[in-house]
């Protein structure tokens, strides 16, 4: 069950405030920022998980709690306490979640007037809840797969917020997926953290780490299936449910980064291994010069093979056959004549897709980021004010 | 002696050739790009810095020679054997750089008829050779230091050019110092090493390490100083002149960055190594979105705490200490009470520094970029159009 509210920590007045619970208990797995600097609300929801049955999550948006302090830590908890007497559980069943300014504490009397309004709203399904954690968002992100599991239909559902600050690692701007699955706890972790690795972390929009980046994964198993396990005939099926909408919402907040006007695909195949494939396609994604031709229409793809050259992933450029969508521009380390009106041509739609083959092995890799535009500069010149 | 003529290469008409040439032979230092992707000017000048000798250097902007396979080799090798031709000095001493456009060939009849144009020109001074090496650079870079060593007055003068695909790893944009002191081999490139680490290789524009970089440090012993070695009493002098030179060009070359505004300066001080403190310092001045506030005038320090903290050093936030300015404006983990406005004035002006102070050691480190501006999105979105 979701729900969201406008409680006002936001100027906008939109909503603001989200609950997500769970009736039944769940299995639940996080990652988190690996930025030093860690938001409160990280602190308190790392505890939680860690002594397990997290089932409701309390969110919101407009302030980060982050660079806050103790007293931030102590607004966190409280928010948790708040969260957990209204839905009538144990306070360690709640994750607290914040996202917004970073340096300014909660107004704690709007958090809580929101919470108690918030559960009065809880309906199954609905934006609300992803409405609530959006901030320079211009779209909401959810996504759901629908899989047979032993017999029995398991739902995978989820939404992410993203939009600037974005350069997951380990963890991810914020995600909450939640399935009806039973899943043992051991098998949830890890099927997280591969699928964050191969999602999340494959996206960029500006190369900024967040300090409150988290992503969750609740198992209600409510759809009555034998429990998984990374053994179960069945766990590739349902691994495969999470990373599809895992990937549909990373797509998403690439999509709606800061001033995009398209999403950004980077294919990296014949690599040596995933993890050099990955890096490659991420140093390509993340290139400012990349993302302000992409922006231009211009395909230069000569900053495309540079910023494969700065990734720090040993290559030969000599290798290389370089496509700006079905355009081959670059083999054997030289330019292969093309019609540059072509190539640009392929840079003019909402999605873009640019694709490198190495020829050093068989791994291959995607990662996901937007362009660079004037309206990234307008609204980081002028987040706070 | 220097030059700088219009050969044709740069479609503006402006100067695009420069020649260097010192009449004595000349001990000559050169660090060049850590990028996979090496021009093909870098490969031919390494080789003859290696031989030794190098007293000569032959210039273009417009077209990078990068990325044009063996042929770009060929017209590397040729345009050295044409400068050696016209100064009757042997090739290998000659140094060859083209920056600009990656992916294209040289028109190599242009490049002649400029290297001849140019030889026909040479000056003590003038700022030709300095102007015929930018691209999207709006200013000359040069700088000079006088010194006494050993009774004679010593000079080391130097020139640079970079304006986007900033980011120096080991080499540096263009950088060609020249001194006549006489300096031992090994003294020479420890020098040029050592200075390049504290400057050139701190600063960024935009976190693109150009193919390109590569930084020349020429000593031909007019003076007539006892040659220095790493053990000469007056070393530090004139290590402390070469740095100072570095350092003056390096600061140009960040204010001038792409669309940039201002010179954005970062100090990072009790880091525990310098190391460390240079990798804090170039996470900040390297953030986009630490560089978008500094351009909107919005002194957001919560960006520059998260900027160190995905740094990949390993401090406590805790311990930091942050101004903009002479504004405290973060301690303790937590905002220190301050105007606003006085905070966001201090990133009004032409320069703007800031500082971190953590209390894990004795080391310091500066970094220099320049803020994300609309201009830079412009110029990069139109690059080759």
């Amino acid at each position: 069950m979701a729900a969201g509210v406008a409680c006002g920590v936001r100027g906008s007045g939109g909503r603001d405030l989200g609950l997500l619970f769970s009736e039944l208990p769940c299995e639940t797995a996080a990652v988190f920022t690996r930025n030093a600097l860690k938001g409160a609300p990280l602190v308190v929801t790392r505890g939680a998980v860690e002594s397990g049955g997290v089932r409701a999550v309390v969110a919101n948006s407009g302030i980060a709690n982050a660079a806050t302090g103790q007293g931030g830590i102590e607004d966190a908890y409280a928010m948790q306490m708040i969260a957990a007497e209204t839905l009538d559980i144990g306070a360690g069943e709640v994750a607290v979640s914040s996202t917004g300014v970073i340096g300014v504490r909660l107004p704690m009397d709007r958090i809580s007037a929101g919470i108690r309004a918030a559960a009065g709203e809880l309906v199954e399904g609905g934006s609300g809840f992803a409405e609530s954690i959006m901030t320079t968002d211009t779209r909401v992100k959810e996504a759901v797969a629908r899989v047979e599991i032993g017999g029995r239909t398991v739902t995978v559902g989820g939404t992410a917020k993203g939009s600037g600050m974005i350069h997951p690692n380990m963890g991810t701007m914020l995600a909450f997926l939640a399935t009806d699955a039973a899943v043992e706890k051991d098998c949830l972790h890890e099927t997280l953290g591969r699928v964050t690795n191969r999602t999340f972390n494959r996206i960029t929009v500006d190369g900024d780490t967040s300090p409150s980046d988290m992503a969750l994964l609740m198992a209600n198993g409510a759809a009555g299936n034998e429990p998984l396990t990374l053994e179960s005939e069945d766990y590739p099926v349902f691994a495969g449910a999470v990373e599809g909408v895992a990937r549909e919402l990373a797509k998403k907040i690439a999509r709606d980064g800061e001033g995009a006007s398209r999403l950004v695909e980077v294919v990296v195949e014949g690599a040596a291994s995933e993890e050099g494939a990955a890096a490659l396609a991420k140093s390509v994604v993340g290139s400012n010069l990349v993302k302000a031709a992409v922006f231009g229409e211009d395909a230069n793809w000569g900053r495309v093979v540079t910023a494969m050259g700065y990734s720090g992933v040993d290559f030969d450029p000599e290798n290389v056959d370089l496509w700006f969508g079905p355009i081959k521009v670059f083999s054997g380390g030289e330019p292969v004549p093309h019609e540059e009106a072509e190539a640009n041509a392929t840079l003019a739609g909402d999605e873009v897709k640019i694709t490198a083959r190495l020829g050093e092995g068989a791994a291959s890799a995607v990662a996901w980021g937007c362009d660079l535009s004037y309206e990234y500069v307008r609204i980081n010149g002028s987040y706070r004010t």
